[in-house]
């Protein structure tokens, strides 16, 4: 079959990362997909310049009206940002009979309404999971994973620069302006910050949600905005000895009498999950009438986050346009004559941590024959706690944090510990892993 | 359009559960399916039991085998649980081109490549996303959301049980016996729990998420399985004191040698957001190589958490059967033709808790003026932070954390508030969430 034929609007952070990933993984997404991807042009202001992808054999252009008037294309994607040339470019694509896939939360929010009718009198698809959340695939759960609730609330840390910007006040004493400087160094806020900070991004996102939460017109002007800026590092401080957390939250809520649709900073009892969702990540919260309430966390964006959304709608277009509808999405992800048999590793070769407990007797020289048995199997150690004896008592416990190492090393050293005069009984293992 | 007709199979837990769910959010179930949900018939082994849900309309059938052959049944719903008679249900509804979704993990984790490759030959949908996670659309985010990552790993808390069991041991200080008999009153643990503490239930599901994930067959009998029962007290504590919790975890991990299936308990840095998942929810944790890492959290068992995946697979297929396949998910949602104009409420018509923070002269009465002020406007207030004045400064500051109130009424009382002679300067407000 013949490859999807895919263009890119935009090649900035967004755009880059997409190209980067398809490449990379050419191989795994057609395996999911059922079709190749081709990438054959992109339209970029200044096609002459040095990038850090793989261009080869792409097409690259100026001018973006080539790309969404192409007859080779099937699917756009639009990548630029900003609200009036894309807005263009995309009803001019969805008249051109191509499926578009678009990042762009300030478009969505404003002119969805419009774009989705066009699209649908078209027969196109149109695409937008990484307008909220980066690659937190919250849109696809609100619109289907979650589709037999009746939503009452959802609340969402959905920009990251003001989550990075806040966590910094919290973490290390800071000022909102020293945080702020700080996020721009590291590149997590832009140099004319005032989208994120006064919170206009987060209210993007928080109309795209409540749209899909409680089937209402996207409706931007009616959402309450208000920013971080006047977060005092007291006000974070107080809070916290009152067991809060100061978070920049969007809020949708349905009422007897509406629906609340407010972005503002909020106190958040530090014992809930995403009260503990810190940095630049996101995290959206759901409260469904039958599931309770339920929470997708990750990278609220960045280039490869960002990407993986795009591409997650891009593969949905593909299937789409592939299989009959009975098999779009395959069973275990990828098609069935696709799977591969990659061997399943037995225990003994498996690799992590442990937590080992030991009886031991109270002696001179105990922990020295321990630590030498480690060494002889080449074992690190992360810690131990060495217990006193209780009074009357003979031996202590000893606790020993390792680290990663394969199990039947591990089993090795821990067989000629239980051998030594001075260990009493059996070692408790427990694995340990850090989930980095 | 004629509405889907829909078979039961099973009228326990999961079958009550759904039956309630679809009646009760018929309406907004067809504005986002596009077309209305019968349930026609169930079959349970007692047909004359009293139930907790309305079955008016429905025909009861103790014969199983009667829906899965019935002509007018577009899908049949397989929530009876079991292996083997669940396994020949399910291919009979198949021959007999009837759509399939269960709840069924041990069958699919056992038997899911043949009922799959049948599924396929016959042309008909199997969804399960309520096999792994309950409520947490973790199959969908696998299977479509991160569809572009390569993964690398997953880890997930996917017992319910097992989860509820450590977490009272940590927080209880009980044995292991203690928290298991706790568990079986409190209706989260079987008779013969075995199954879950030995960790047999969450093999099953981490052999789907592993296939999902790496594209894999399914290999449920490769998987190394260890359950919470020999976990002591004193295990709990000394990981506590070492910064540590230790939770019953799935690990899928691929490396180069093969992949790591393995399901133990484990310790987690308690500073990871998994670390602090606890009681009877659930969450996976999933790295792809483009998205990094994310985390779905939510109820992994349960009567209608479980129903709420049971219908999310439903909706899916009733989409698929309605829609031509380029509008089988409707952008927002629901419908196009079926949003409603639920009035947006404005900010002051918000409900919510406040924290407030004032600046006071150091004199007695103030706090009586202010809860004064309080009082008259039905503000009850949650909790009064009062500083110590730095010596040399007249004034302290206040803090006040509010119960919920109309933004208005406190509006009002802020207002009232500033106006008095002992308090300087304007009153420093931030909303209070506590998302239960």
């Amino acid at each position: 079959m013949e490859p999807i034929k895919v263009g890119l609007l935009g090649l900035g952070t967004v755009g880059s990362g997409t190209v980067n990933v398809l490449l990379r993984n050419a191989e795994e997404i057609s395996r999911r997909a059922g079709r190749n991807i081709q990438i054959c042009s992109i339209a970029t202001r200044n096609p002459k310049k040095q990038r850090q992808c793989d261009l080869t054999g792409i097409n690259l252009t100026a001018d973006p009206y080539k790309i969404v008037t192409d007859p080779q294309i099937d699917v756009v994607l639009e990548l630029i940002g900003g609200i009036d040339t894309a807005y263009q470019l995309i009803l001019q694509a969805i008249a051109h009979k191509k499926h578009v896939v678009t990042a762009n939360k300030a478009l969505i929010a404003h002119y969805g309404n419009e774009i989705f009718t066009a699209a649908q009198k078209a027969g196109v698809m149109v695409a937008f999971e990484a307008a909220v959340g980066g690659g937190i695939p919250i849109i696809k759960a609100l619109r289907e994973g979650l589709a037999g609730n009746r939503i009452e609330w959802l609340a969402g840390i959905i920009n990251g620069t003001n989550n990075f910007i806040l966590t910094e006040m919290r973490d290390k004493g800071c000022s909102f302006t020293q945080a702020l400087e700080d996020a721009q160094k590291k590149g997590y806020a832009e140099l004319d910050p005032s989208f994120d900070i006064g919170g206009i991004d987060a209210a993007h996102k928080l109309t795209i949600l409540a749209s899909l939460a409680f089937g209402i017109p996207l409706q931007f002007q009616k959402t309450y905005i208000e920013g971080i800026e006047k977060i005092a590092q007291e006000d974070i401080n107080y809070a916290y000895r009152l067991g809060y957390r100061i978070k920049h939250i969007g809020i949708a809520r349905r009422r007897s009498a509406g629906i609340e649709l407010r972005v503002h900073p909020t106190l958040i009892p530090d014992r809930r999950l995403i009260a503990n969702v810190d940095g630049v990540m996101n995290a959206v919260l759901v409260k469904g009438d039958a599931v309770g309430s339920t929470l997708y966390y990750g990278p609220g964006a960045g280039s490869e986050p960002t990407a993986s959304a795009v591409i997650a709608d891009l593969i949905d277009v593909v299937r789409t346009l592939t299989s009959d509808p009975e098999n779009r999405v395959p069973h275990l992800a990828f098609q069935p004559n696709l799977l591969v048999n990659t061997p399943i590793l037995s225990i003994i070769e498996a690799k992590t941590a442990y937590y080992l407990r030991m009886q031991a007797l109270d002696r001179p020289g105990v922990l020295a024959d321990i630590t030498r048995v480690f060494g002889e199997n080449n074992i690190s150690i992360e810690s131990i706690l060495q217990q006193e004896p209780i009074s009357g008592e003979q031996d202590v416990p000893i606790i020993i944090l390792t680290q990663r190492v394969l199990e039947q090393n591990m089993d090795k050293a821990i067989c000629q510990i239980e051998q030594l005069s001075s260990i009493k009984g059996k070692i408790k293992k427990i694995r340990l892993e850090a989930f980095r």
